[in-house]
C-alpha cells in the first residue's frame, strides 16, 4: 500500500482526492492536514466521506508528512513550495495540485503570481503532470506540478494541432467556461449562490494566471511561442469546463477527425468524440475523462474545437491521482473508473 | 459473473443501472431493451457510458432474456407484470424497480394505477425489497418488488417509531422534496428547466401514487393501519430527496437518538447522523446511503425525522443492486462502494 | 415626492428595495447609507441599477436622515434599534426590516436575539407590518416593524383557519423552504453556490429566530397561545419561499376554499388560488403578491395550505413599500405593480 | 390606447410580452391567439398572471386580428408569413419576432429554415427592428423583422468596430451562451431539468440559423461580407445570452472605450460599462437593456467584446415593444423601465 499524505484537505480538490482514493486499491491515506481544522475529523467536514474514513486533520508537519511515499498539495500558491525542498531531501514524492512548480520561467511565475518563488530549482527537477505530454517524465519524476484545470482542457484540445503545425500559431482563442467549484471553498461574496447561479460572465479578461501556463504548453507544443487570447467565463454549474477553441488552419482540408483520433487512440482518459458530437460536461461529471470534438464550420478555414473535463477530476485531483498511478508504476486507471454521474 | 438484463434502458433509473453496475465485480451486463432505440449503442445515447460497455439497446424478448440470471425492469408500471410470469417460469430473477408489485392489495393497486393487474399471484409471491426490513426473504426471493423513491426515504425515517409505538399512528405527516429527476426522461413541459429550475412547488396534494405504498410500509411496522399525510414537492436540483417527517410522541422523553442508531446499527447502507445534525442531499448524490437524524424541537412533543437519499440509488437503481446482493449471496455492498459527489 | 432613506443598502434587501422604489412614482431615495462602501455608486455595486440612480453609499447619519420623510432600515437586528429612538423625536417615520421591533415580549426577544434591547417603550410603539392584520394601525403608525419572510408566508397561511378557531392550535407544523438569498450577501461558505446548489437540507429545526414571531402573530388571530412546530429548509434557488402548512381540523368539512377566498377578497397582494391549485414560487418572482392554496386531502381531518411568497419582496422590501404606500395615504399597490418573473 | 394582438401566445416570448404589456400605459391586449388553447383563460397557463389580465386564448383569425392597432407573431417560423398578408393589406401592422422578415435573400432564408417563402415582396418591404440601426426606417413601418436574440447580442457588440472598419471582418468570432429559455416551451427531452442543468455544452457548431441572419447585419455594417464564426451554448441558467467576440484589430491602438461610449452614447438601451468591467446576464434579468465591456488583453492585437442581454426581453419581447414605441410615436421607453432582477 501507497501511504499517502495531504496537505490542505479542506478544500475542494482536497476533498475530492479523499473521494476518489476512498475506492482506491492500492493507496492508504495518512494524513491530512488543515491548519484551522485541526482534530476535526474529515467525515465532519464533509459528510460525504462519513463511513470511508477514520481520519482527522492536523497541523501540516515535516517530519509527519515524511513517512508517507506521496504527499498532495491541494493548497493556494506559495505552500507547497515552503515544504517541498525538506520533502524532497527526505526522499517523498510531491505532486502539487498548485501553481508553484508549473511555469519554468521563475521571473514570469513572480509577475504573475505577486511573489518570490524560494527554490526555483525544484521548478526545473518538475515534472509538469499532463501525462498526455510528459507520461515518461512522469514515471521517474519525484516532484510533479499537476496542470490547472483550464490550461488542462485546452491543451488537450489544442495539441494535435500544433504538434502537427497544422493552425497560425500566432492567434489562438481560448473561450473557456468554469463551473463555480473553480473558485473554490473560500468564503467570498463573488461565489454565493446568489451572486453566480441564474448568470453567466466572463472574467479576468485583461488578464488570468492560467495564462502563462497555457501558452507554455502550447509553445512547447508548438516549439515557437504561440499568441492565445484567453477568456474564462464563470458559468452557472458547480463542476465543468469547456474550452472552445478558434484557429486558423493553414491549409484547410479534411482529416481533422483522424488526427484526433490517432492522437489519443492510447490515451485512457481523453476520448475523441465521433464526428459532429457536442460533449457535454455533465457526461465527464466526477470522471477522468476529457472528451474532445473537432469541427470545421463551413468548411472554412477556422478550426472549432471542444474540449470538457470536470475542473475537479481530470483538472485537478483525478489528474493528480494518475500522475501518482504512473509514479509508482501502478495501472494508470487504478481508482479511476468512475462513471460521469449522468442525470 | 452474474449476467444481467435490464428491461427499459433508457430512463434515468436504466441509464444509473449502467453507470453502478459498470463497477460491479460480479456483474456482467448481456441484454439492455428499449423499443424505440433498437440497434442504438447505449454509449451513444448515454455519453457518460463510452468506454466502459459494448451493448446496444435491443426489442425486449422474453426468449433473450431468459438467458440472464437476473433481469432488472426499470420501466413504468404495466411493463414488468406482462413479462414477469413467463421469465419466472424460466427460472430467471426479477428485480421490477416499477410498482407493478409493490402493493398487496390488487384492488388498491388498480384503484391508484388505474390498470387491471394480470398476474396477482406473482405478486403475493413478490417480496418488497426494502433490505432493513425485509433482508432474510430477499435472500431467497425469485421476485424483488423494489421500493419507491419516497417510501424508501419515508420508511426509513419512521421505522424505528413505529415499530416501537412510539407515536400517534393515526397522525403521520411526510413533507417530502424531490428534485426533477423522479419526474423521469421523457419529454414534458412540466420538467424543463425553464419550468422547475429557480422554483419550488407541491403536487400532488390530493393523492399521489407512492402514499398507498408508504401507508402499506408504515402499517406493516405499526401493525395496524396509519393515518399519513403525505405531501411531495418538486425542487430545483436532479437528484436528492429530503424526507421530513413529523409525528407526535405519545410519551415525550429523551433516547430516540440512540434508539436510531440501535436499530440502525448494522444497516451498511443507512446513516444516522449525530445529535443535532441537519443531513444533506448532496451528501448522498450518487450514493446508496439513506442519512437520517431526529429531532424533539423545544423539547416539545412533536419528533421530526429528516431522511434523505438519493432517489435514483438508494431510491432506485442503487437499491436494486443492493437486493441483488442479497439475492445472489454477495456481499451486500458490492458495486455499491460509491462516495456521494461533494461538491 | 417622498423622500426616502435607506440604512444598510449593500444587502439582499436594499438593493431590492432600489429596485422596486425606482419604479415608484410618488417617491425620490434621497439617502443610502453603508459604512464599509462611503463613496461608491450604488449602480457600481449593483449593476443592474445602471441608468436608475445617481446615488452614493454615505456613512450612516441621524442628522443626514432626519430629512427624509421615511427612513427604511435594511439591517441585521440591533442597528435600527440604535437610531430609531432619535429619528422618531425628530418626527422621521421608520420602517425596519430587520428583527428590533417584532416580538413585542422584550425578555423573549432577548433570549432568541442574545441582546438587549435598548428602546422597549419603541417596542410598544411600534406596528407590526402585515397588512392584511393590521392595516388600520398602520395607517397612522410612525414605526413600523415590517414582519420576517417565514413568518409573512406561514401566518398569511394559517389565519384564515386560526381566526375562525376551525383548527387544533395546539400543534400546528409549519414546513417550509426557502431560497438562499434569505441567508443575505455576507460572505459565508454555507451560501456558496457549490455548497447550496443540488442539495437540499433542513436547518435551524432545534428553534429558528423566527419561530417566537410566527407563534406571536398566530397567538394573535387564535386569541390563545399556539403550539408550533418550525422546519425551515434551504433550497437551491435564489428567491421565493414555499410554506407547506398542516394543522387538525376539529370539524373536517368543505368550504375552506370559501372561507380563504372570503378572507382575502380585497387584499391587493393575497391570491388565493383556484382548488386544487399548486402554487410555484416562480409565479411571484420579484413580485409582492402570497399566493395560497388550500387542501383536505383524502378528505381526511388534516388541512394542508400551501403559501408562496418571493422573500425579498413580500418578504422583505415589496412589504415594506406596501406599508410605506399605507402609512403616506398612496394607493396601497403603487409601485408594487411588478408582474412576477416567469420563466 | 393601442390595441394589440399577440399570435402564439403560450410560449416564453409569448408571456413575456404580456408581462411587459400589463404594466405599459397606452396598450391594451385585445386579442391572444391559441389553437390548442382556445378558451384557457391566460392566468390559467400563466399564473405569474393572475390578476393582470382578463384575457382567454382564441383560435388565430384575421378578421379578429384585424381591428388590432398592431400584432405581434410570437411563433416559429412559417406562421407569420402565412398570415401577413392579408392584415398588411387591411393596414395592420405587424412585428413578427420569429423569423420570416429578418433575412433579405429569400433563397437563403429557404436554404437555412427548409420551407418555401410565400410572400417575398414583404421580406423587401420588412424593416429590420434593431433600433441602434433602423430607427429612422422603423418610424414608418408597417412591418417589422425583430432580430434573433444571439444576432441582436452579437451585432450590438461589433457594430462600433465594423461601422468604423477597425477590424479584419473576414474572420470574427462570435462565441454565445444562451440560457435554456431559448430553446422554447415545447416538450423535449433535450431542453428537460435534467439534461440541462450543471451542464454545458455548445451545439449547431456546423450551422445555425441565426449565421445567416447575424453575417447579414454584420455585412451591412461593415459595407462588405464577412467572414464568421459562430458557436452557440447551452448555458445552465433560465434567461440571457453572454456573446463573447473576438477580432483582430487592423491597427491597435486606444481609444476603443471612446468609441463606443460615443456609438451608443443616446441609446436608451444599450449600457457601455466602463473600462475593466466584465457585464454579468444577470444585471439585465428582466430589463430591456444590452450591457457592453471592450477589451485589448494584453494590449495585443486582438479584440474582446463582452455583449450580454436577456434572451426574452431585449433579444425578444423587449426589442419588439421597442419597435412598437418608436413605429407609433411613443416614447422609445415607455413600459420598459424594468430594472434587472438581482439577485
Amino acid at each position: 500500500m501507497i501511504n499517502v499524505g495531504i496537505v490542505g484537505g479542506t478544500g475542494y480538490t482536497g476533498v475530492e482526492l479523499l473521494r476518489l482514493l476512498a475506492n482506491h486499491p492500492d493507496v492508504d491515506v495518512k494524513v491530512i492536514t488543515s491548519r484551522s481544522e485541526e482534530g476535526i475529523h474529515v467525515a465532519d467536514m464533509f459528510p460525504n466521506l462519513r463511513g470511508h474514513y477514520d481520519l482527522r486533520f492536523s497541523v501540516p508537519d515535516v517530519d509527519t508528512l515524511s513517512d508517507c511515499d506521496v504527499v498532495f498539495f491541494a493548497t493556494p500558491h506559495g505552500v507547497a513550495m515552503s515544504m517541498a525542498p525538506e520533502l524532497v531531501e527526505r526522499g517523498v514524492r510531491i505532486i502539487d495540485l498548485g501553481a508553484d512548480f508549473r511555469i519554468k520561467d521563475v521571473e514570469l511565475w513572480t509577475q504573475w503570481y505577486k511573489l518570490e518563488h524560494t527554490c526555483p530549482d525544484l521548478v526545473e527537477m518538475a515534472v509538469y503532470g499532463l501525462p498526455e505530454v510528459n507520461r515518461e517524465q512522469i514515471k521517474g519524476a519525484q516532484l510533479i506540478a499537476c496542470p490547472g484545470c483550464y490550461p488542462t482542457a485546452t491543451q488537450l484540445g489544442f495539441l494535435p494541432l500544433l504538434e502537427n503545425k497544422l493552425i497560425d500559431h500566432r492567434r489562438l482563442i481560448a473561450d473557456c467556461k468554469s463551473g463555480v467549484s473553480g473558485a473554490g471553498r473560500g468564503a467570498s461574496v463573488g461565489a454565493l449562490m446568489c451572486e453566480t447561479s441564474e448568470s453567466m460572465k466572463a472574467y479576468g479578461v485583461a488578464g488570468h494566471r492560467h495564462l502563462p501556463e497555457i501558452r507554455q504548453g502550447l509553445s512547447n507544443a508548438a516549439q515557437r511561442p504561440v499568441g492565445l487570447t484567453f477568456v474564462p467565463h464563470l458559468t452557472p454549474m458547480i463542476r465543468g469546463i469547456h474550452s472552445t477553441l478558434y484557429a486558423t488552419l493553414k491549409d484547410p482540408k479534411d482529416g481533422l477527425q483522424a488526427l484526433f483520433e490517432e492522437r489519443y487512440k492510447d490515451e485512457p482518459f481523453v476520448d475523441v468524440m465521433p464526428a459532429g458530437s457536442h460533449p457535454e460536461t455533465r457526461s465527464v461529471k466526477g470522471a477522468n475523462t476529457c472528451r474532445i470534438s473537432v469541427f470545421r464550420p463551413q468548411n472554412d478555414d477556422t478550426v472549432v474545437v471542444l474540449s470538457v473535463i470536470d475542473n475537479l477530476v481530470k483538472g485537478a485531483a483525478g489528474q493528480a491521482i494518475q500522475n501518482m498511478n504512473i509514479m509508482f508504476g501502478l495501472k494508470e486507471t487504478s481508482g479511476l473508473s468512475f462513471v460521469g454521474l449522468m442525470p
